[in-house]
């Protein structure tokens, strides 16, 4: 993994401070951002802040939108999945989406019904921007999706501060039981994080503490974001 | 320490993309950058990389410079301080001249020499720039120090690579025995780096993998301060 990070970094687009030209798209000049950080880390907060800040500059493609469809399985048996795995993900399809955006495509993203576990027939329309923004939880465990990002960027926080947050979350706003958030964490979102999410932090190029509360990295990757807006 | 973490975010320059004035210079609109990590870490790279693009708009100032004066022992006694506590700065004496600096003042840092363990008696010139970067393993662990910077960045590499570049640097470039540097890395480095380093990266705004070879942050880094430069 260290390896294929350094390989990642080699072709990534070169020190050039000022007239740097990021990005690899055919059809415009498109600056990937991933956004990736374990349950509750904060990566959907500087996500919205981004889109807050950029509007119709900046379209996200969200990993979880991606979950592969069940219909062989039946509610039951889909609601024991596994979905904090990598392999629960089509992440082949996102990568599909994500080179289309950057060919300056307008795509089709699947839309996930967290209520029945599984992918509806509708989808949502992304268009093409010269910022894409890429977030979830497991996106650097994928190498084809990794060399679509210029910029990796990881939000940590402590995992005591996360599972609060996803407690807080999922019993106030999703009316689950404690009992059952608890149970769904230490069987499957802890072990997953640890095995898949934490290594990950590897692939990424600047970590930020804390996310969409740290002020001063926030301003750092809005000023590049700018940066790229105005020179493309 | 998370509380004063919090604080310094909260004082500092606001979430303001595009025009930012960061810094708060009495003399000049002067921005500090923190750049911590431990031994081999990188840090040194990334100061040297900056200093090189930037030129004089960059000035430096290194907390190994600060290292306390020990005229009332003798070399002997010296040679057996611990120099990765803490204590072993004259940080009050930095905050000092950091603030000089900001307020456009040219000051003469002292300078210490490693062969006697001891400051010298000559000084060196650094002029006020808009842009300053403070540079040390332990500069988070000083909370006044902390509060004059605007971006506290730390250089996060593994320890294993961290302690083979020690030992390049200390047995081929400073004719060190390897036994003499295992022996203090183990008496005091590591457990230093373990109670005062690792602990402070929790005052950093951003991470950095890999330092001055990681393009993507290096860019990133460059590109803020060029804002800066050019806003001020």
């Amino acid at each position: 993994m260290v390896l294929l990070e350094r390989k990642n970094r080699d072709r990534a687009h070169g020190f050039c401070p000022g007239e740097c030209n990021t990005g690899g798209g055919i059809g415009m000049n498109t600056m990937v951002i991933g956004i990736a950080g374990g349950t509750g880390s904060g990566k959907t907060t500087v996500t919205n802040k981004l889109k807050e800040i950029f509007g119709e500059d900046v379209s996200v493609l969200h990993h979880d939108s991606y979950y592969k469809r069940h219909d062989e399985l039946d509610f039951e048996e889909r609601e024991k999945l596994n979905y904090d795995h990598p392999d629960s993900f089509d992440t082949s399809l996102m990568v599909q989406d994500l080179r289309s955006l950057k060919a300056g495509k307008t795509v089709h993203c699947p839309v996930y019904d967290y209520a029945i576990h599984n992918r509806t027939d509708r989808t949502e329309e992304v268009r093409p921007t010269r910022v894409i923004i890429v977030e979830g939880i497991l996106i650097y465990t994928d190498e084809e999706l990794c060399n679509e990002m210029d910029i990796k960027i990881f939000v940590d926080t402590d995992a005591d501060v996360r599972i609060l947050r996803r407690i807080v979350r999922d019993v106030k706003e999703r009316g689950r039981t404690l009992e059952s958030v608890v149970e769904q964490y230490l069987s499957t979102v802890k072990p997953m994080h640890e095995q898949y999410v934490e290594p990950s932090k590897r692939r990424a190029d600047i970590i930020l503490p804390e996310g969409g509360h740290n002020l001063v990295a926030m301003d750092m990757l809005t000023q590049r974001i700018k940066n790229h807006l105005a020179e493309n």
